[in-house]
């Protein structure tokens, strides 16, 4: 279990802005998959505008794709709201916007970073951005969901591709406020299965939740599947991250906990391999806290968080993740070490 | 168009407590639908704990059923959040809690309300309650949906029933926090649909969104239908009603708004026939406001909240609507005569 020594593996300043206005300020949180011979990772790419003097540029899109809005910073329409957002003449904006862009890779290590973006914001529900994909192959296909943000607040778009050259949005999966989707590689008794990350802030924390479906699109048979357990390391929420890993053990879960003081963790959970809904085991202690330069500094501090792994035919279990909401790290492990941290 | 004079038509000391150690608050929000030869009103019966010198009682439900926790008022480990809520010892309650029961009536405004409770809470989603019903037949059967309230926020449930006597939960259908679901009566090109109403507060205001499904149980293609226009009158939410009417012109939606003052006003939406995300007209004023005593003056002000129609056979429209949180009242109108009014 440990950092590959190459880390951060990609940095913003490998990535090529989506247009000549923006500028890259993280290349963070990859999706996962082995593709032919590649391993793919579909990158969060946030941009903010360069910055102008006097005036606030502001990042957008609208129906003509990306644009820019500039405000100088003494109108009085102009409100800062906090670091992520301005309101201005009624409307809410995003001070960054993610896109979802592909990097490829032989040996899994060396990425090259596509200079166009594979997933970018076409509907209503995306103008302030897509981000943070989880992939999953089932059957032949490549399903990929994400977050996507608007003045509507965030939601869960499924896509799929065949080649990761083009991709075709199907609509969206899950309503607002809801995030850190990730889909079992498998039907489990007839069904396609789900967690899911509802926001129920004014009640609990935001929690883990479980649903399933018998087509991918349509969902029910919600239910709460775990809530933040009251410790420091999960005093603001938790939420799932890439697909369930299918061990003879059960479903092996690695989940991100918010806790104290804004830090990310990652930790372990293990599901009934037929009932996921039956929790097995929860790990007790992180396996991944920050600790590294790259981790404890950056865009937002304190932060590891997963949504892309690999299981190798070795049984390596490579755990790529975001630090800082900045940079694309690797952490090596097994799916056999993990089982073994569950039951410490 | 106009109230009917034996307003309100239930008042809370029609309506027996669930238990001894509770007292009826409110008998308010009723679905409402045809059955054999009555009119059946599924009414919310909100209860709290008869008080008590020195303690504070507190009602909830748990595997046991009803049960109410005596705490002594100046216990340093309870805290009031507001009228609606206490936290003790980690745990959040509310003041009152929810039931669902039945009122039946032969001429739609004399009605006998049911000794004993008809949608009980028995899922740990339901342990502060379950509110707020609406109620379509298809086929042969009656689906009922309603917002159960716990910890993890409001959910909607769906179940149904072929009499009236026994009912069946099939299972949460909106994840939270979800609320003010209405099904469509039919399907339309093969999907049922529903509106549903998400909780995006800290994006935009809380808004009408389209859903469709296979099979009534999961729910996808979510698409938001209608936001708060900005006026004075949905300042701060909207949301559906009843189903959806089936008219000539299009499906009629009469929905809620919350506006400036917490003022609750009924408003009128029509929608394509075939394509209901398809927006054919919007009412510009409200088609009822609180104007009357009984819809000023109550558990909570100024609230008219309509979730129960009945279309009569000679083309009225029986609106029942719950007057602050309180009552249940009756306003009598006509398709046609709303369809004008959408026009004006």
């Amino acid at each position: 279990m440990e950092r590959h020594k190459a880390n951060p593996l990609i940095v913003p300043k490998d990535v090529k802005a989506s247009n000549a206005a923006y500028q890259v300020l993280g290349a963070f949180n990859p999706a996962a998959t082995s593709f032919k011979k590649e391993i793919i990772l579909l990158l969060r790419i946030a941009e903010n505008c360069v910055p102008e003097k006097d005036y606030v540029t502001i990042p957008f899109y609208d129906v003509n794709g990306a644009n820019t809005i500039r405000i100088r910073k003494d109108d009085k329409d102009l409100t800062f709201k906090d670091t992520r957002g301005y309101f201005y003449k009624g409307k809410d904006y995003l001070s960054t916007i993610s896109h979802l862009r592909i990097a490829r890779s032989l040996d899994g290590v060396n990425f090259l970073v596509d200079h166009t973006p594979f997933i970018y914001p076409t509907l209503p529900e995306e103008c302030f951005g897509v981000e943070d994909a989880r992939i999953v192959k089932i059957k032949d296909l490549y399903y990929i969901n994400y977050t996507a943000v608007s003045g509507d607040g965030y939601v869960t778009i499924l896509a799929s591709t065949e080649d990761f050259i083009s991709v075709q949005k199907i609509g969206i999966i899950f309503p607002p406020l809801n995030k850190d989707v990730a889909l079992f590689p498998e039907k489990i008794k007839g069904q396609y299965m789900a967690l899911h990350r509802p926001d129920n802030k004014g009640f609990g924390l935001p929690s883990i939740w479980l649903a399933s479906s018998p087509d991918l699109i349509n969902w029910g048979n919600h239910k709460c599947l775990l809530r933040p357990n009251g410790s420091k390391e999960e005093s603001q929420k938790i939420g799932g991250g890439s697909s369930p890993i299918k061990t003879d053990s059960g479903w092996l879960v690695i989940y991100h906990a918010k806790g104290d003081d804004s830090v990310y963790t990652l930790k372990l959970l293990l599901l009934d391999i037929d009932d996921p809904s039956r929790i097995i085991s929860i790990g007790k202690t992180p396996i991944l806290s920050p600790q590294e330069t790259y981790e404890k500094d950056g865009f937002f501090p304190n932060v590891v968080f997963t949504n892309g792994t690999i299981e190798k035919d070795n049984g390596e279990l490579w755990i790529y993740y975001g630090a800082c909401d900045e940079t694309v790290c690797l952490f090596k492990t097994s799916v056999f070490e993990l089982l073994l941290r569950l039951n410490k």
